[in-house]
């Protein structure tokens, strides 16, 4: 190992090491000063516009040099009212009730002894994601309320936007009286950060990563700490036989066109084969209108050919491809067994619905789709912790262990068994 | 990759897929014929109880020509009272309420979305077990019972006993029409087999290592299937300054000698300085007259000299030992405060207890450490899926995602959530 790799290494074992112990004071910090500071830090994110948007104009001008993608620069790009954005979102996160405390169970057993199962933080989370810098805040406030520390590795395109930010949170926590590596922004974007803080599971107890399918892949195949992950969201809406043919155009027209570079947008659609001669052409034509591709198998290549509509030939890695695009594969299936079948193959396990008025179906589909989110006669775009209530989210889940899908404040948390007793003794 | 070794890893793919077809039918079967099959499965149990025993005369010979440890050879043995033991314990599975299905949470909408969160199999587990047979049954029939499958390698000193049991559950799962692949021993003890194994995180959702530290470590290290874990328990009294003498004594000597070999016995001891003086020399006495050998540091080496009582010096190592043995480490502290952090630095985050009259000394204490289970005046010997009215365990995870403390039929379920609308759609 070089010199410098074993600075470097040093420097996030001290960092991690100092993460563990400001957890250990933030998991009994009170719901009151936690939220004093996130006010104070929302307000101080909006004085500092000016600031925040000097340092990410440098990002803005090295990603131009680096050839980065207009979307790419758009979505780094922090306007007065994106600032706007996160500080209210930070407001709205200390709004939030807060999850540490909260009884989840209780016996009392004979003997008096007195088991209560308590929420309490994680302890130390890490978070490892890409470009866009609001996260920075999403992820440190969502942390901090759960009376997590953070651990954040963004990536180097917003590197001084991340560094500003970062430095701001450190101020409030410090005015705040609490510990300062509470938050912490690891100060280089050195991918090899990565291979040492992936091993320290003794000091960082969850790893939740956020980008691209690659990224996360890294982290899962290299990370000792468990990881909280979401690959890709391919998700899947099944027109039954017995569908309400207007509620099924309806909902697949804004599955797949409301947002699609979002992850509950649908990539397939999946039509029994008794309703696709009549519904098919209507769906098609209210997608193609919308400027939707259609990739199709043979059947309904045959119904769209004979009604002049537009389309290509879907291909086998089609299925699981994640297009975040206006794009739609479109197969026709002989029945709900096989559409089943077909989803829990080639779908990510994320959001899939049926649409159908037929309640015997809808039960098998909902018990026998094996995601996050099964949907009866409702869009899979809901998929989102704003939508389900849960007030933020850090982020989605096709995992099964801890949490699945969207991840709010109750989820960045564990419990402990406090158990009262008078004396009592096994033996 | 020799022949043999592509031999061995298809057969452990085919398995794993086998299991993740399994997994989809057992997370629909119904409460009713998992518990028949359950209610068959322990009447032959008992029925087969020579058979048992010839299979695993051939596992003790074999354990006694390798040299196997008098102890080993004694956790392997199979006595019909066992047999009995492990019938009865399928039965009080049985009889446990299904934890598949159950609504946890329900939200609905203004816009009438109703949104429910609802207990599901995680899907395919993984146990890596070793040498205890009766672990094979307990696993198989709790995973079952909460609609998992699950694939068991187990030991290779049980090899013939595991292969027997395992040959009755494939019976009863074949005579009650449930898929056979639903509880699969691994075919070989080559632990060659593990390195296919931990990789197949498509088709299976979670690893439970049991044994020694050395095998959870491996199994943590080159999993990259989501693990739950419990490395040790170093479980630790505190006795405050606040604290009855007599109810401090009577616990201590509990948590250390009513099982010193299970990992929530006691193994240090912390003494607030204030009372060691009298109180120690007592305690002190009441341990060695159990037997209990004592490794004190210095203050405690000063009290007990003075009262002729006998002791070892104790090493930095201890602390973090978990001796499973009538073995003590003795520290005096000079405050709550160190008596926290000391438990939170060295102990394993498994059970820790103060013992204290003071009601703030306590919530102090039950915040402030980092552990699965904390008590207060009481024995760390509750720690325990039947003592916590779990009916039943499959370990005990010192782990802070998914499960924490010790894991029953709740613990080894997802969740999914199900959502019924009646045309919502978000554009």
């Amino acid at each position: 190992m070089s010199k410098t790799d074993q600075t470097l290494e040093n420097t996030i074992l001290e960092l991690a090491a100092r993460a563990r112990d400001a957890s250990l004071i933030l998991a009994t910090t009170d719901t009151e000063a936690k939220n004093c500071a996130l006010m104070e830090l929302a307000d101080l994110i909006e004085a500092s516009t000016e600031t925040l948007q000097k340092e990410n104009a440098k990002d803005l001008e090295a990603g131009k040099a680096n050839g980065l993608t207009k979307s790419l620069l758009e979505r780094l790009t922090l306007t007065p009212t994106r600032i706007k954005g996160m500080a209210d979102g930070v407001r709205q996160v200390a709004a939030l009730p807060d999850p540490v405390g909260q009884e989840l169970e209780r016996t009392v057993r004979e003997d008096k002894l007195d088991i209560r199962r308590i929420r309490v933080p994680i302890g130390v989370i890490g978070i490892i994601y890409e470009s866009r810098p609001n996260v920075t805040i999403d992820c440190a406030v969502l942390c901090l309320k759960s009376g997590n520390a953070s651990i954040l590795r963004g990536g180097k395109e917003a590197f001084y936007t991340n560094t500003a930010l970062a430095t701001l949170i450190t101020h409030i926590l410090e005015k705040n009286h609490l510990p300062t590596s509470a938050v912490q922004l690891i100060p280089t974007t050195d991918r090899a950060v990565l291979n040492t803080l992936l091993k320290l599971d003794e000091m960082i107890q969850c790893i939740i990563p956020r980008g691209g399918e690659n990224l996360i892949r890294f982290v899962a195949e290299n990370s000792t700490i468990p990881v909280i992950k979401h690959y890709k969201g391919v998700c899947n809406v099944y027109v039954d036989k017995a569908a309400d043919h207007a509620m099924a155009e309806k909902i697949v027209v804004d599955a797949k066109c409301d947002r699609p570079s979002v992850c509950n947008a649908a990539e397939n659609l999946l039509i029994h084969k008794d309703i696709a001669p009549e519904l098919l052409p209507k769906m098609a034509t209210a997608l193609v209108e919308r400027e939707v591709e259609l990739r199709v198998d043979a059947e309904a290549a045959t119904i769209l050919t004979q009604n002049n509509i537009p389309y290509r030939e879907v291909t086998d890695a089609d299925w699981e491809e994640e297009y975040l695009d206006l794009i739609l594969a479109i197969k026709i299936v002989p029945s709900l067994h096989e559409a089943i079948n077909g989803i829990n193959t080639f779908g990510s396990a994320h959001s899939d619905a049926i649409i159908t008025n037929d309640e015997n179906a809808a039960r098998q589909f909902l018990n026998g789709i094996d995601s996050a989110t099964v949907y009866w006669n409702a869009s899979t775009r809901f998929t989102d912790g704003f939508e389900f209530g849960l007030g933020a989210e850090i982020g989605i889940s096709t995992d099964k262990l801890h949490a699945r899908g969207p991840m709010g404040l109750n989820e960045l948390c564990s419990y402990k068994y406090v158990i009262y007793g008078n004396g009592q003794t096994r033996s």
